[in-house]
């Protein structure tokens, strides 16, 4: 028996794409008409075809295009030399790169995590084996995912679909609706349960002062009871003080409370006076950020995202960290289609235990580039793909369609901030607003 | 394409051996004429074998041969869902469970790195590739090794070989001398990196009253240079006013003081007053003392051993924490053949940096239980299998025979403090000694 060599990456197809997102609002501002996307497609020298999706930022793609001549030749399954090159080439990158945001600016971790994923949906195909069992194996066959509530103007996002279709009901129409009070987001709850089964809640805060966020969750738990597990992101806005106040407030309705504010230091603070567990994917971003992680004791859940923590493997690592220190684990998400969600299934199905419910933004997404079309729910989870690697394929109909999208929108990263101004003109995002 | 079942589990055939052991003096005591090692050979339904090596013991083996039943019929891929139905059946285990000896009596940890490692060596046939790339592939093609020297009676251990062949040379003559002082020591050292090639040695202490080895360090020095980096293993038997106080007379010679005292506060103390690092497998030794190590700072560079720490993917999340806190991390290593030895190499050429070349015992075993015969070492570093998984099959010859000899020779454990009593009537073990 011998081992065969490769397969090894002959071609690296990096394609942006647009897909229409909702007018969502949250700390840094709004949502555009589009979120962007980048697709990574990795062919090797025996064609077989490995894809991955990341977040979409024109610095990015061009890093990730810098990043081919580095890998073409070189064996999918060598990740930890992949990883080293690509270090070598873009350096480690600091806390401070990762940006005020919510969503995470570095360059390494995306471009390794994009490489990584289209690998092991290679590797996955060359075994036979789904990506799951390269990650150790599936602990669970579904994987659940929580309610991801968001205030919002009216309209469902894209150059046409920017207003109310008076047709459309049930999770249509209130995917469609503004959602602006405490009375909305419950009615944007029933109808996203309603269609997806979630079993547990999370409204996007960090929008209106905080006691009409706090009153919608208060609204959220009258409405469901106390067998939903609710929880509420402030996304880093609220002071030491506020976050303490209106913590304690919450104290009997929460699961968790996310990121109530800003750095791991105020989050110990926080975390010391109120009961409730703390979340985050802002303050302990990286690797880097665990040791102060643990010597402050600034949260309870870290809430993982393989684009930004540099893989499924990396992932898998963290999860390691977080079982070892006694720290929960769970999932972030951004506006993203079917080929992130397959890897977060197929990650969140090789997890040890998955106490809390993962958040996915796939509800307010439309569009999709796999065959099989949009990724059903059942009572919140999602199905692990049984198929080899990711277990899904490039639809290169809507990929096409998605990339004229994105060159006609003329969008190149994401700026919340610009979007809000085109409605509220002088909104300024603050890092901490209460 | 479909996703293949299995391969799944159709036997698991554990036999004990006992191997030729010299008399090596430790903390413990001295080595028994034979050390015993359970040698672990999994087939698949579709008669694939994979195969594996852990320290022996009678309760270990027990244990093993109760897992088989939970274990039987299951996907080899489904790792993560082995060690949880083995966790499930067999707890999981406290640090004290560990004992105070050099070596680590936990069982859960020893019976999922039999299995994990015979199921990767399936699963590495299986997909045609080395483990190493089942660990994210190879960072260097050869992995260094220490040299590990030994005071010892004379005799290179057996029935027969337990006094001097005076035909012996070189390694071959050293092996069977005594090292009783510091000149036999560098004697030892010279035969020993004349033969293997080495580049940096280790003593084992915790033998002598300190100032003795501490003598031994330093006629290394002398012998060897400022180029060969040396370590010291006192095996947690010293005071800290004795670490403190020999620590700092070597702080000019040595790469790392590996446990000179036991337990991670007093680890910290040492750390705190000796500028050398300190590098341990006595005080840091499961997932669960890591908070504690970091907490308290109790060491700098962690000896790892995949037996001990539940297999190769384990060891792979703890070096992923070891570089996460910014500590080291090498190998440790017990009386072993070369199924061992495949599996830390493959360990080893996976991990992101080897900064500490790897211990192993592998040079005072005479015997082999592989087809291809003993390793070769050049310049101290052992070349990583290219073949699909482990990359070494069992000689079945060669197995009955060294199972005999576990029949005839009666040990069913590890027992240095009797077999020192042998020679030194009334000794005890004392957890401190000095």
């Amino acid at each position: 028996m011998h081992t065969r060599t490769g397969p090894r990456i002959n071609q690296i197809i990096i394609t942006p794409i647009a897909i229409v997102d909702p007018p969502l609002l949250n700390a840094a501002g709004l949502h555009a008409p589009y979120a962007l996307r980048t697709i990574v497609e990795i062919i090797t020298d025996d064609n077989i075809s490995g894809i991955s999706e990341i977040p979409g930022t024109a610095a990015i793609d061009a890093s990730l295009n810098e990043s081919r001549e580095l890998l073409i030749g070189r064996d999918v399954f060598q990740l930890n030399e992949i990883r080293q090159v690509l270090i070598n080439r873009f350096g480690t990158e600091s806390a401070a790169q990762r940006g005020e945001a919510p969503w995470d600016q570095r360059k390494l971790v995306h471009i390794f995590s994009a490489i990584e994923v289209a690998c092991l949906d290679i590797i996955g195909k060359v075994t036979g084996r789904p990506v799951v069992d390269l990650l150790g194996g599936k602990m669970r066959d579904r994987v659940p995912f929580s309610a991801y509530l968001f205030y919002k103007y009216e309209g469902a996002g894209g150059p046409l679909a920017f207003g109310t279709d008076p047709a459309a009901q049930g999770w249509a129409a209130a995917r469609q609706a503004s959602a602006l009070n405490p009375s909305e987001i419950v009615a944007q709850a029933k109808a996203m349960c309603a269609e997806f089964g979630f079993q547990s809640i999370k409204l996007k805060g960090g929008v209106f002062e905080p006691q009409q966020e706090v009153d919608a969750m208060f609204a959220l738990y009258e409405a469901f009871g106390p067998d939903v597990p609710l929880r509420v992101d402030p996304n880093a806005l609220w002071t030491v003080e506020t976050a303490i106040k209106h913590g304690r407030q919450m104290e009997p309705i929460l699961e968790y409370l996310e990121d109530p504010v800003r750095g791991q230091k105020n989050m110990a603070e926080v975390r010391k006076a109120v009961k409730t567990p703390l979340a985050t994917n802002m303050c302990t971003t990286s690797f880097d950020d665990i040791p102060g992680s643990i010597a402050l004791g600034s949260e309870d859940i870290i809430l993982s995202d393989h684009h930004f923590w540099g893989g499924l493997r990396a992932s898998m690592t963290l999860s390691g960290i977080c079982e070892t220190f006694g720290r929960g684990l769970s999932m972030h998400s951004n506006s993203h289609l079917g080929i992130s969600l397959a890897a977060m299934v197929h990650l969140g199905a090789a997890l040890p235990q998955v106490p809390y419910a993962l958040d996915t933004h796939y509800p307010w997404q439309s569009d999709e580039i796999i065959t099989a079309g949009r990724f059903t729910f059942e009572e919140g989870a999602v199905l692990v793909p049984q198929e080899p690697g990711l277990g899904v394929e490039l639809d290169r109909e809507a990929l096409a369609r998605l990339h004229q999208n994105y060159l006609t929108c003329g969008l190149t990263k994401r700026d919340d901030e610009i979007e809000m101004q085109k409605v509220q003109p002088g909104w300024k995002f603050q890092s901490v607003r209460w």
